[in-house]
């Protein structure tokens, strides 16, 4: 390529050049990303060739939905993530996904191929492309709805434009859309010699003086006080701080269901999991009644507060979000989060633990396990058995329905992690989930927990988890229907086909699967799961029809109501 | 419920009054909507507690994305669709679907249920529901850039928004989106004294008369004439114009591929399917040589048009679509199709076939199939059996990618018809398409061609299939990867992982399934799939690797250029 003479910088030094193709994916690997999701079709090859030849590993999954939750996992374990389709039949089939990621606060990169500049000019007006209705728009305007940046590259402005939507989607964790005309892979452009700086939100002094000042004064007179912890500190990765102020003023900590695994729940001050009415009664009592609450980075949505059960009296809230904090009626904006946590940590007096009322979770384990054999295995047992078998190494992820909410207690180690959508809360969108997260960390391995009806959304991507030699163990949690619909409103439509789930994972591939009924089939699955570490596992656990978690029961006859 | 005194019509009778939900639901049994396809959740469960006890009968579906496409292709067949979802997870799963459906001209009716118009009043600023982002204008804003019709039902206008969305839909044969919040399907509404009428598109006199002049005077004075027919003909439901016409004018009539099946195949005058240099030889060069090109209906795209190779004179040409007829360079409207063929059919004097170079398709058909039982099977001598197999009761599905390609030439008999998103081109549509058209035509069995790739995408629906008791044969062309993608650039995100595809329907229930290597096998399995006429025969035939049609290879080629 000639390098023309305005291809100085300032300096008079000569700029480089590359491709917009090549810039974005080495923007990608500056990023740290190693896995990009995604399906091929003809707008998106010749950037996949890049994606190829890169640092990237490019996982091929069985449809763009799928890839859109895996990259979601894989954002929330590795702070970004990224998805690659074509146009139209790509994107557009991405939406629920992205926007699942957009209410969760996940940063995730979706980057589309598309139709080249050249499709507006034809004789045929208007051109009529494969995989467009027509309008070259389209897809756009749809993305820009469930994200904070949206780009169309064009030949002379794309560094920009990339650099800019990424450090939007860092700055904000929140999805951003790139979508790259087919042309303009190849065009030839300049790296810019200084990147924009991602700059993380920021404080107004004043305002975080005054917010201190009034949450120190507040948290030193209370008796009871009390932090509840929610997912923004995950996604700032910030939970480091939490644990310091934690540890430095001895108050205890419970957990919103979205932030779960914040902090290890084995730590002594960790009083459990608050959502609202279905909280174990202590967590429950012990965040209401406190007198005052110091709410961090939580997302204040129905199911993440037990279907507007809760019961947090504004009078005694301060509620610390990314950019405000808002303590009784009243709000301070601009603070960011981690600086308003640094200057508590520096302000408040240290507290012995031994004066605030806290039954730890970890007490919660209690006594061993003890098996009945021959009795036919229920949902309360089964997550019983799960409480101890959880482990350090693992990552829990648990579906929308009986088992996210079975899940809220269940106590997740040092190191290990919880993922669920507590606030959005698509079905099916655990198993893709499942293949993003086991990606991210291999060194983990993860347990899914999944139910009948949400599996048979999204089934075949048990056949990429099998391709890439995952090896998490799924609990299939048959009990024959759509039972959280049952509990909430029921009727024909929460009927399903039966299907004989334990039968699928060898169509896939290598993988080992049985059926359990009782509580001693049980033991034998988990027995050889562990020695089976080098693959997918997956145990189909039959339960009666009616059988799940009473706090289901309660949720979902207020969700009904 | 107490009538108001303003419950009188302008006659003084008394107006009748009913609920908003059954409102909705009485509107879609007038429009003779047997099934509605869909997936529960609870904003829309009240509703669809409406269509349990209506005449319709509601079909859930694995995934929403699934219930778009069988929607999709019952309106293909049945005039118009529907679908049923929840809110954000449902609805925002469809866009890719309903997307395919607009392009395509499918008249599909998509209807969500909602939160409750109380969810912008809370303490809690935005109030933030599961399955919402919080932004409640979202999904409409999303379906209304791929619908000719988009409402929120509001307590006051609601039987007027429904008439005037479906009137839409009839009219414009595309689809529509009604969104109802939960909180009025109770809701009481008057039923509407007079319902809006739905009026085909007319045509201005004038215009109409100047543009069939001008045609018949081009028509009259070529010396070989053609009739090309496209989709429009069979939304329209004046397939029968066609046959009129066709028979009336004695001219040879050929088919785009997307507008396949508007006409029997054999008819004598029916010389085949052009998609530019895709088509026969014969064709092509009838149709390119063709001194008048009579083209009505048709959708002019890219694939459509083989990769934009047809070679279409716009001197030549009379281009009649829906509104409009463009003659050479310019353009009479409003013209209405149907009112430009009455009178073309009026005006044009008969011609003898004998004098216009006409080589029916049907004779194509030549001698019988020579089984060669020990020969490997190859994709050019499977497809020459089923030219063979093809039956008058039968409806063909051709997955894009290779399969719809090499149906281009499968002759579709008197009754039969053809389904294939020529269009819009989305992967995985057509395994959902055939439980769609399955419960469209009962009396029809469905020949299924899908792709390997392209069953991953949807597999799934095989189950809903199997639980409707439905009897389709589905010939899954398992050539290890996606091939089309092969063809056009090839790359290591082409390779997918190799399942067992021939035992995932007995997981699903009741069903038959084979693997074909040789013809023999093949013939073993077409005379089994015969006698198994009760439920789905799944035939999983294998080929080398880069076995695809030589016409996907001359299209793929140019696709990638």
């Amino acid at each position: 390529m000639v390098m023309t003479p305005s291809a100085l910088d300032l300096q008079g030094s000569r700029l480089k050049t590359t491709t917009i193709g090549q810039y974005l994916v080495e923007q990608l690997e500056a990023l740290g990303i190693g896995h990009i999701f995604g399906v091929p079709g003809d707008y998106v090859l010749k950037f996949m060739d890049l994606l190829l030849e890169s640092s990237l590993e490019l996982v091929g999954t069985c449809n763009e939905l799928n890839a859109g939750y895996a990259a979601d996992a894989y954002a929330r374990l590795k702070g970004v993530g990224a998805v690659c389709v074509t146009y139209g039949v790509g994107g557009l089939s991405l939406v629920n996904a992205i926007a699942g990621a957009y209410a969760e606060q996940v940063p995730l990169i979706v980057i589309s191929g598309a139709p080249p500049t050249t499709a507006h000019q034809n004789l045929w007006n208007p051109l009529l492309l494969h995989h467009t209705t027509g309008d070259y728009n389209l897809q756009q305007s749809v993305l820009e709805k469930v994200t904070v940046a949206a780009v169309t590259l064009t030949p002379d402005q794309a560094t920009q434009q990339i650099d800019q939507t990424l450090a939007a989607c860092l700055r904000y964790k929140r999805p951003v859309y790139i979508e790259i005309p087919v042309d303009l892979v190849a065009h030839p452009c300049t790296i810019p010699a200084q990147k924009p700086l991602v700059v993380r939100p920021s404080s107004d002094e004043q305002a975080l003086r005054e917010a201190v000042e009034e949450a120190v004064m507040l948290l030193e007179r209370a008796k009871y006080p009390v932090i509840l912890a929610g997912v923004e500190l995950h996604r700032y990765g910030i939970q480091g701080k939490l644990v310091e102020l934690v540890e430095k003023t001895g108050y205890p900590i419970a957990s919103t269901l979205l932030g779960k695994s914040s902090i290890t729940e084995m730590h002594p001050q960790f009083i459990g999991n608050y959502v609202g009415a279905l909280s174990r009664d202590y967590v429950r009592d012990r965040v209401e009644q406190a007198d005052c609450i110091l709410c961090l980075g939580a997302i204040l949505s129905d199911t993440n507060l037990g279907g507007y059960t809760a019961q947090l009296e504004r009078g005694k809230l301060i509620n610390a979000n990314l950019q405000r904090v808002q303590i009784k009626h009243h709000y301070y904006s601009p603070i960011y989060l981690g600086d308003f946590m640094d200057c508590l940590m520096e302000t408040l007096s240290p507290r012995s633990p031994q004066t605030l009322n806290i039954q730890p979770t970890s007490t919660l384990l209690g006594d061993p396990f003890v098996v009945q054999s021959e009795a036919p295995l229920t949902n309360a047992r089964f997550y019983q058995r799960m409480n101890h078998f959880m482990g350090e190494q693992n990552i829990a992820i648990a579906e929308t329905g009986d088992a996210i909410i079975a899940c809220i207690d269940l106590p997740i180690r040092q190191d290990a992690k919880f993922i669920g959508q507590a606030f959005y809360m698509s079905i099916g969108y655990s198993l893709p989930a499942c293949l993003g997260a086991g990606l991210a960390q291999r060194n983990h391995r993860i347990l899914l927990f999944i139910g009948d009806g949400s599996f048979q959304m999204t089934c075949q991507e048990l056949s990429t988890i099998i391709r890439h030699g995952l090896n998490p163990i799924v609990f299939l949690i048959n009990n024959d229907g759509y039972t959280i619909e049952r509990m909430i409103h029921d009727g024909a439509y929460n009927d399903l086909q039966p299907w004989k789930y334990h039968k699928m994972p060898e169509i896939f591939g290598e993988s080992w699967s049985c059926e359990v009924h009782t509580e001693g089939d049980l033991e034998e699955a988990l027995a050889t799961a562990q020695l089976l570490r080098d693959r997918l596992c997956f145990i189909e656990i039959h339960l009666d029809r009616l059988d799940c978690c009473e706090r289901l029961v309660n949720l979902t006859s207020r969700l009904g109501s």
